[in-house]
């Protein structure tokens, strides 16, 4: 090859990188926008933080709580307003009412004429700071909701599922005295599955099984919280627990402890799915064979967006899913059933266990989800005082 | 834990186990569909056989051909018709007209009274038979033109993508006599990117190479399509290429040697991509560290729907992506075409090597895909004689 195209080449070929660097082949081309996009539109970001109101004292191994601050974001485009919530659970570390709407006053939306560019705003938001996935995921709920609207059709119709295909929700019991888990497993009777927090120690597991049983005979799903010490002693906790009517175990060991819990889950007869140690995109295949599951929770993963490829990847690998949320009104428990039909398992009882809701949303009939034909996430906002 | 309330968790268990088996927990409950679908929807699916002819006779390690065999599947709704394609390359062993045909006469669509309803629609089609991914592929871009005209908006936009970011397509030389390489290469001038197919053997592929530089200095990306023998040797020849300004590699060896094409990829100067290695969702996680990237093509994965669940799957691996199609006409090119602004190289010239066109779609501008603003794949059928 002589020198000459070879130095033709490297000035095509630099031209073509700088070009690319430039933000896109076509960035300088005007691009006529589709349908629902008016050339002068303009998104209006607004941020309520709130406070919910625990119905009862929500104990899981580590923590106790009244109440949970969640964050509420809602965009207004051309008229339609998509709402979005990212709740602030202690374990989100560094996440509360403060350091979030710090985060979010630093977000710029009005650079965007165009919300369906779902991949360019999201990226956006997410490269802003390192974290801050609550807040991230109140965006992308908002987005997701103003784009159905837009389009006039449910999230789930919009990602091509079948809405009666949702599963079942558990219902959450925390762990607490023998009298109080006993009352909360009696208003656990509309729920077909009963999701019961373990992770204390083998003695005070056992009495809690042992308590919820003296009420209920309904299939169990258990999260150990990463409470477990050992995995030998983990591995005769999951045996004793498949006994008891347990149809899987999340998080019996800390979130880092890969080989252990791959060993586990070698020799588990129930699934192992993934909380703590599953946050985002790029964690599913490190879990692949540690776990057999993973629980999305869209203010682990920055929201529906990138939940949509961690359901693409862990079918890639063959994994389980379940979709999980935390004390959140009916907007962002809504948002996250929405993926429900695509589930293995959902623990989507966030909004009943709080007093004061500011949503009307999806609603559980005879213990299923049950995803309503409204647009967009498919909520509506309720009257309230504040 | 007492016998009593095993008794009762077992038949409650099973009730649950038995209703998730006849069809999911909603299964009898009369849920209201969304805007867009009537209840007596139906859908009517018209099957083409087509055979596209070739501008040049193309070669490529292994074949040669004048004409393409092609399926052209529309499936009409509620008044709008959506297009699909599958092109059927003697590479995809086994998809013949008849074969294809045959397959197609089992799909009954009449079942389904919402085009919405994607993921069962396209998990029954494909759980008919295993293989026929051009015919699948071809239903499940129909379905996504379908849709994209009932819900008003490019595929591009409902799936969140931003149009102005799709790249320069290659323009591809096929093995040929050195007139015929350097007639083709000066018929490339209109494009960035050329795309080389080599893997013949050293001394005819060197030569290639140097004949396409006799006439351009553009940026290349080269195809071995397997055809090179040991890892040395297949090392040596990218070392060469990298000199050539060639931006990656695709498949230098047989599809099932991972091992070699492992050690390659760890020691090679361009990004390796897989082609024939890669055929669906459930291969690309046993490509991560063998190859960098993937090469994407609706013919290979059944469609644009689990085309995007490959993207997801490579970026939670952190592989780049390509996306590729064959001989075909606008139709299934534009529908490819769709992906393009989220990957990292596109071979989209399947529509420009072919005489007889049947559809108005995405263009080359300056080199770069052009995606429109038409709903669906953005295709319109062109009056053809037959």
């Amino acid at each position: 090859m002589s020198n000459i195209f070879r130095r033709d080449f490297l000035k095509t070929s630099a031209a073509v990188i700088a070009a690319a660097a430039a933000g896109g082949p076509l960035a300088g081309c005007a691009k006529k926008s589709g349908r629902t996009v008016r050339k002068d539109g303009k998104m209006v970001m607004k941020v309520t933080p709130i406070e919910l109101k625990m119905r009862h004292t929500f104990t899981i191994s580590g923590f106790s709580r009244d109440v949970t601050p969640s964050i509420l974001v809602s965009i207004t485009y051309d008229g339609v307003t998509g709402y979005g919530e990212g709740g602030l659970p202690p374990y989100m570390i560094g996440q509360t009412h403060e350091t979030v709407q710090k985060f979010l006053s630093k977000v710029d939306m009005s650079q965007f004429s165009d919300p369906f560019r779902l991949d360019d705003i999201l990226t956006y938001v997410d490269r802003i700071e390192e974290g801050f996935t609550c807040a991230k995921s109140a965006i992308d709920i908002a987005l997701h909701d103003l784009i159905g609207k837009l389009l006039g059709v449910p999230i789930w119709q919009w990602f091509g599922y079948t809405a009666s295909k949702s599963p079942n929700t558990s219902y959450t019991i925390g762990i607490d005295t023998e009298e109080v888990v006993r009352q909360k497993t009696k208003e656990a009777a509309p729920y077909n599955l009963v999701k019961v927090k373990l992770g204390i120690d083998e003695v005070t597991d056992k009495k809690l099984i042992e308590t919820v049983r003296s009420v209920t005979g309904k299939p169990l799903l258990v999260d150990a919280n990463q409470g477990w010490k050992t995995k030998e002693s983990a591995l005769d906790m999951i045996h004793w627990l498949s006994e008891c009517g347990v149809l899987m175990i999340e998080q019996p060991m800390p979130k880092t402890v890969f080989d252990d819990m791959a060993w586990i889950t070698e020799r588990s007869p129930l699934p192992t799915f993934a909380d703590e140690s599953c946050q985002r995109l790029r964690d599913v295949p490190r879990l692949h064979g540690v776990f057999n599951g993973i629980n999305i929770k869209l203010i682990k993963c920055s929201g529906l967006y990138e939940a949509r490829k961690m359901i693409a990847a862990a079918e890639a690998l063959g994994m389980k899913t379940m979709v999980g949320c935390t004390t959140e009104t009916s907007c962002a428990v809504s948002a996250a059933a929405q993926l429900s039909p695509q589930m293995d398992f959902a623990d989507l009882d966030g909004n009943l266990l709080i007093a004061n809701d500011r949503f009307d949303g999806m609603k559980i009939v005879d213990g299923k989800i049950t995803l309503n034909d409204r647009p967009g996430i498919g909520v509506v906002p309720l009257k309230t005082e504040n």
